[in-house]
């Protein structure tokens, strides 16, 4: 099977608290690139509720935005090619909007379903769509940018 | 010092991942109403990163999630008297937007800010401002809504 987007980030990006794989606190959303959709499948703890019963609307947020970033940079290889430099193949999110279009249950997992709109230059938008039991709950357009060389520390 | 809002939400809406104070694994964000504005200090945790140095955008939408709903709700009880009935004083979000103005530096406590800016029904707008070091990072518009029957339980 092949590894999720977020496993190829280099080390220096895996720290992210929503998708890091080498973030020990971390939420650890995974994304998976499949023809020309990235999908993201994740089962919320039981404390990941906004009143019982119903998922936290910040950690569909939270899913989305990482799942975004990785859509941006699984585009970026497919377009650019896999001798991309990885190093500096790292999106952060310019701006997030969700719609929350019903609660969503807690318990079975969320899918989030993700494709790129449109890119201009460094900047990419990216659209969502979030389902629990193929019933859309809520929906995302995430403004991805690649990472300005101030956040890069390396 | 009077308790902040968050304390003050019956129990059956204290369970909350991002504000709830009986979340024993929630963020716990904490919102006081001052004048006629809602104001909420968090500070991050060092796993709370995007990359190394910089907060994780998902916490930031997670912070302006709950500290517009707790705004809501204090606006409703300044507007409508403190002998309204607590049990359905609770709002969700509808819509959340966040515009990430610049990379948020981990260290400092950041400093969110919200007003009412709209009312529509059992709708309300609320714009929110982060700050750290007093540089403005991000900026929020959230739509709160008074929570559906559906989402009580009780």
């Amino acid at each position: 099977m092949k590894p999720t987007i977020q496993h190829e980030y280099p080390d220096e990006f895996s720290y992210c608290y929503g998708c890091g794989r080498l973030n020990d606190h971390g939420l650890h959303v995974q994304s998976s690139w499949q023809e020309d959709q990235a999908v993201a499948v994740y089962l919320p703890q039981p404390h990941h509720i906004a009143v019982p019963g119903f998922v936290y609307g910040g950690l569909i947020a939270s899913i989305m935005d990482c799942h975004a970033m990785a859509t941006a940079a699984a585009a970026t290889i497919q377009a650019e090619g896999e001798g991309l430099d990885r190093a500096t193949l790292r999106f952060v999110t310019g701006s997030l909007h969700v719609d929350y279009l019903k609660p969503t249950p807690l318990g079975p997992p969320l899918i989030a379903k993700a494709i790129v709109k449109e890119q201009k230059g460094r900047k990419m938008v990216i659209t969502l769509s979030l389902t629990v039991n193929e019933v859309e709950t809520a929906r995302g357009e995430i403004v991805a940018v690649r990472i300005p060389e101030t956040m890069m520390r390396n």
